[in-house]
């Protein structure tokens, strides 16, 4: 955790920002795997963590937008829960070290709700939290745009002690994808993998920050299938990072081959997609727009495919037609913070684009998570990526789509070669970038 | 996953037991951590898994209970699923993988719950599943009493080849324990040790089957801090057990002093704890009520800690009065199978306790989750501990609770001592009894 000051500085500029009504933020409460005594590790919601630092469950933060006082509310320990689970302190006191009043107990809470008006509160992304709206405010109310707004405000431009964070996120991140480097041999699963990449994490003190992605099909975007053995010369494509234990989100994807190094084919692509990443962060800065840093990956890659003979015609008529899609069919990158995908959970548009720059409907662009203009302190991913996805080529090439672009002949000689995705961390800095776990 | 037969059999088994109505088992879905793309690891429904088999989210069974005729429904995946996601086998393929028919998709069983009638559902867990039992059936349902009772029978009693799987938890829960004992050393976290005890489990291509006590505070007795850095002699206790591919859990406590061998003190507290979990295990056959071997464990500890000077008078009067419980304030173990503490989303009263043995109101007793007569084919924990806990201490000491059978003068000088629990998985056989994962 931050000191008091921090948590009551971010709470006063949120209340400006949102001017009028009572700021509702509830924390996460436990979630049940296979019985609601078995509990998943437990992630705090991260707007929560923003405003209150503490990382347990079932408190809730409420602050008045037009005075900025804040109030925490949480139910306390029987002695039945002090042999299970500890000592812990109260809820006044955790109220005092954010420099917060203690609100009372949830019931209290519940009161309270049930004559406030102008409650803002966030889209909920779990069921018990939409559970637990309805109940306070009853049912058919919204989430709060203006609360949005303000919090996507705040919490996109990151603080030097936040970055510092990060930075030790990206370090324990980059120790997980080293040690998977070193000790993967052929005749190992790609689980065994995983176990050697997570246990460092949560060595660490904290845990992954999103599901490890553990493959030698890395032609699959989202592959959480650990079974296959790993044979030499197999692409393993690794896309994992840690999170801190104040609560910092790490992601880096690696590329290598398995035993060897790669053939010559492999090497190629890789340096297409390393060209790309590497000349995506030299270009960025404040006021640029991250759409055109996606767009100019995608011409990287088509310039790269056209040299292997993959591709042909003209490389901005093929981005600007979708066709690099076929083997780049994501985005170039998301914001990054206490979420790997930051503040996803308050709607992707309020976060990645804003009145000038809106999302594209293209096949492949229309999965880029932010568009709009970098600024000071934000803290992104670039992670270019080349696919050979078998069932995308089938179907495109049915449908004879963009032929004046992608040579089909070409690309079947690579239908079974997997993918290829590189990922760093960067922080936009005053007059450029910086990229998080680097000594400088 | 088993044979289709396997699963055929169960659900005809099921059908036969319930009678008549529509038996509806959903599997589970996918659960959101800080936002809804942003999940936990997946966790199937263990009552799902024990009659469908598979281990993919959002796909639901029904039993017809008159005719035992199955159906499974899901929903099939589109180009973009693919895309991220990989190929998977359609619902159909799916279903007949286990003998079932393909029911169509979500929205064609939401439309046959419309007008089905007398539709048995098992007690929801997650609020994603009341949500959806409520939208299906409208509010006021309540779950099915016959089908608890029905699935209780026949999860209890495990099969040859779930005993197998059991073993394969153990024996992948004995590796992470035998990790833990060769390689911590003081000066290392508790999260360093967890990391590599998770990361094994992982490696094994399951992972842990419950949040992991990694703890030189042991008694807490479920306590997941792990921010300690461990010196040399303290007593560290890890509970924590691996889950197979196929769902099945392992639970092992072991109990060890850092980077030394136990002093006296601690060694002869180890002692009784031990003598407690192998006498009990050498009592246990089809027949024993397991409330008699709790009962039985608890005169032991009395024993062993009356030798100690820390308790006195008839050990049989102390146990009947509760005052063991200041040091052993929960239960001898659980049944388990697919789920650590088997079927407890079914409700512990159904699953542990029957006409003739009811449950306890006593401190300490009342935490005991089985207490019934134990059947050939049962697995369970035998997981005696004693712990000293201050907060408890001092409150029974306040109260003068139980003084003519603890000596709180000897007890103030164990006060920091921590805790000691140790624990093994055994199935009850025709003749007895066989610690799994032991060769023999």
């Amino acid at each position: 955790m931050f000191s008091p000051t921090t948590y009551t500085e971010r709470r006063k500029r949120l209340a400006q920002l949102v001017g009028s009504g009572l700021i509702l933020l509830p924390g996460n409460g436990e979630a049940a795997m296979n019985y609601r005594g078995n509990t998943y590790p437990f992630k705090q919601d991260s707007n929560f963590r923003y405003f209150a630092g503490h990382n347990q469950p079932d408190l809730v933060l409420t602050i008045d937008a037009a005075t900025g006082e804040s109030h925490l509310y949480g139910d306390d320990l029987t002695l039945d829960d002090i042999v299970w689970m500890g000592e812990h302190p109260s809820t006044a006191e955790l109220a005092e070290r954010i420099g917060a009043r203690a609100g009372g107990s949830l019931e209290d809470l519940a009161q309270l709700l049930k004559t406030a008006k102008n409650v803002h509160y966030l889209p909920p992304y779990r069921e018990a939290r939409q559970r637990h709206i309805e109940e306070w405010l009853g049912e058919g109310t919204a989430p709060s745009k203006e609360l949005i707004r303000a919090v996507v405000e705040l919490r996109s431009v990151k603080s030097a002690e936040e970055i510092a964070e990060m930075e030790r996120a990206v370090r324990t991140s980059l120790k997980m994808h080293e040690a998977a480097r070193a000790q993967t041999k052929p005749g190992m699963t790609e689980a065994e993998v995983a176990g050697l990449i997570e246990g460092i994490a949560i060595s660490g003190g904290g845990r992954l920050s999103y599901p490890a992605i553990v493959t030698r099909n890395g032609h699959i975007l989202h592959n959480h299938y650990h079974g296959n053995t790993l044979q030499e010369g197999d692409l393993l494509l690794i896309d994992a990072g840690a999170e801190t234990p104040t609560g910092y989100a790490g992601d880096l994807t690696r590329t290598f081959a398995v035993g060897r190094e790669m053939d010559e084919r492999q090497q190629a692509v890789y340096d297409i997609v390393n060209d790309a990443k590497e000349r995506v962060i030299k270009a960025i800065r404040p006021g640029v727009a991250y759409r055109d840093l996606h767009d100019q990956s995608a011409r990287i890659i088509v310039d790269g495919l056209k040299e292997l003979g993959l591709m042909r015609g003209d490389t901005n008529e093929a981005v600007a037609a979708g066709a690099h899609a076929l083997f780049y069919p994501h985005g170039l990158g998301h914001m990054i913070g206490l979420d790997v995908h930051d503040m996803e959970d308050l709607g992707e548009d309020f976060v990645g684009y804003d009145d000038r720059i809106k999302r594209s409907p293209l096949f492949g662009t229309r999965n880029l998570r932010l568009g709009r203009e970098l600024r000071e302190g934000f803290v992104v991913t670039v992670e270019p990526g080349i696919y050979f996805i078998p069932t995308l080529i089938d179907r495109w090439r049915e449908e004879n789509n963009h032929t004046q672009f992608i040579d089909y002949e070409a690309v079947a000689a690579y239908r079974n070669f997997g993918g290829i995705r590189l990922e760093d961390d960067v922080v936009v800095t005053g007059g450029g970038a910086r990229v998080l776990g680097k000594s400088e």
